[in-house]
């Protein structure tokens, strides 16, 4: 049987963004420093880079001295490859004995330059995008435990966020809740996971249920989304994952004032409400009691005084609990899911 | 750029079907017989075997007495794994000297016994499922030329048999066609084309981009279906196939007397007219002007009388040509294709 991608990160990182212009594609960046802060020193940036994490800057010399163990490669770029004057920065970081951890479809182990200076400094290099190697093709068949899937009208929307939110507040509850990541970011966070996006497309489904086997009765698996059924690019697997995730509930991750497909420019978003449409008409092939049980909004871009009306505008047109998990937390969605659900604290 | 796998088979072929149950999973063998029976000098079979590709049964030493030069795995079974006991055949087929011709996720070059006495007798190993290892991620860029595509309610139900049938009769009509094999049967037939479900799922939608690039106004890339929406382990594939196709039409590939989908005996097919409805309205994300232009029926499971009450009631309700391919042939879809694109024959 196949098992989960398992690693071990040493801590604390540095965390390379290097010339990114779009914070969005530092995401992995983001994400480490918000969700473990204790675990991340400082960031290496190069000029003209547009993304700001909020830690220290510090270069390969000074992050060694201050303690450093493990350069983190902290971006995720459309199609998952780094510009090749980022190389030179890693090759440094190996060399002077730090481990690399690098979450592309590149691999570290690929690279002669950084392997070689890792093997004379002993550093590890660790590829987290690498999915186990005997996916099995989906069974189909329905698993024990409950499922929660965040989905999105596009990517980079807060899906990993609106899971892990969803997985604190619902153990926070007293509910027993896993959280299963799918990506790069989420997988550094977890320790394991499957990296749903590099597996083989005949097996995308199958990887789901790897992923998130048989539970106890009132277990909740939480998993990351990936993709979206509406990416001209990434809908395959977003579809193999809504399949094979079987999901009993599902969340609609979404930002206020985006407009168009990121990257995709060409691409209008769908609405909300046409998202948990589709999903809930592909999604009943598997689960035919799937349902949305909220929509997780960041609204930054929203004026503050906007806010309010914007979300209960949403709530009014889906009947469902609208949130900005940055903001309200998520606790109105597990309590949701208590009622629909008679989930209980002990 | 990403190109095309490409492979050159030497005919005459042996079909190994081995002790393969279900006529279904010998696809290959049946598709490599009809379309291309002059490449196919002969079937191997092992007790029990429950399918007949209807060619001559030998062994490796008669197949190599007759001229043959090279084994064919005849076989797609789910997963893509074939069974310990055929290594065997496979090995000493290699030792005499033919070509082996494998296009099941499984690797040839893995196999150090075939790769051994492959090496002593000169004998080729071909891998047809390894796709093209740069592919980049989808544009979703609209490309020059048309695309039709062929779809399906369940797997192994016609998609391939369509989109060959469709091809042919678009060239006796005088439009410019080419078939685009997306499958291990079509790309040894066509010589080229991309293993879809092989690719890695991030570029899913970009390998169909590649397999059907840019190419003059009127003339038609007709791509052979992979899996279907539908299918609890296959759907993404499906999904990233559609999306990165564009397809301007689709023809639904049905099987009258189906009704569950083979293997996954749990789950109900879709009807005729859900597939239309989901494929148009997911297909229009990356081509507005998507339609469906035909139903494509294997009726071998209808009576010769209800036959034809069954593909007029199916028309009637759809308002498509719907025909079975191998009694009707294709044309008057293509028919219909020039009425609606104002394609004409020069």
């Amino acid at each position: 049987m196949a098992q989960l991608t398992r690693i071990e990160i040493r801590a604390p990182y540095l965390v390379l963004i290097g010339d990114t212009e779009d914070p969005t594609y530092a995401k992995t960046g983001y994400g480490l420093v918000h969700w473990q802060p204790e675990r991340v020193l400082g960031q290496l940036r190069f000029p003209g880079c547009g993304a700001d994490l909020g830690v220290p800057d510090m270069d390969i010399a000074q992050a060694r001295a201050l303690g450093a163990q493990s350069l983190v490669i902290g971006v995720a770029p459309a199609g998952g490859v780094i510009p090749r004057n980022w190389y030179q920065a890693i090759e440094e970081a190996a060399r002077a004995g730090l481990d690399i951890v690098c979450g592309l479809h590149i691999r570290l182990h690929d690279l002669s330059g950084v392997v070689e200076a890792a093997k004379a400094s002993g550093a590890r290099l660790i590829d987290v995008r690498v999915p186990p190697s005997d996916i099995p093709v989906a069974s189909g068949r329905k698993r024990s435990g409950y499922r929660l899937l965040t989905v999105g009208t596009d990517c980079a929307i807060g899906k990993k966020y609106a899971a892990l939110g969803i997985t604190r507040a619902m153990q926070a509850a007293g509910i027993p809740a896993t959280f299963r990541a799918t990506g790069q970011t989420g997988i550094m966070l977890a320790g394991e996971g499957i990296p749903i996006d590099s597996v083989v497309a005949d097996f995308i489904a199958g990887a789901a249920e790897v992923l998130s086997p048989d539970n106890e009765p009132g277990h909740w698996d939480v998993i990351e989304g990936q993709g979206t059924l509406f990416h001209p690019a990434y809908s395959g697997v977003a579809l193999g994952l809504l399949h094979g995730s079987q999901p009993d509930a599902f969340v609609v991750c979404h930002e206020a004032t985006r407009t168009r497909v990121s990257g995709w420019e060409e691409y209008t978003l769908p609405s909300v409400g046409e998202c948990i449409e589709r999903h809930l008409e592909l999604g009943r092939r598997t689960n035919p009691g799937i349902r949305c049980v909220g929509v997780s909004v960041n609204t930054s871009g929203l004026l503050p005084a906007e806010r309010e009306t914007w979300l209960a505008d949403l709530a009014q047109e889906t009947g469902l609990p609208c949130i900005d998990p940055l903001i309200d937390g998520c606790d109105r969605i597990v309590e949701g899911i208590q009622t629909t659900y008679g989930v209980r604290a002990p």
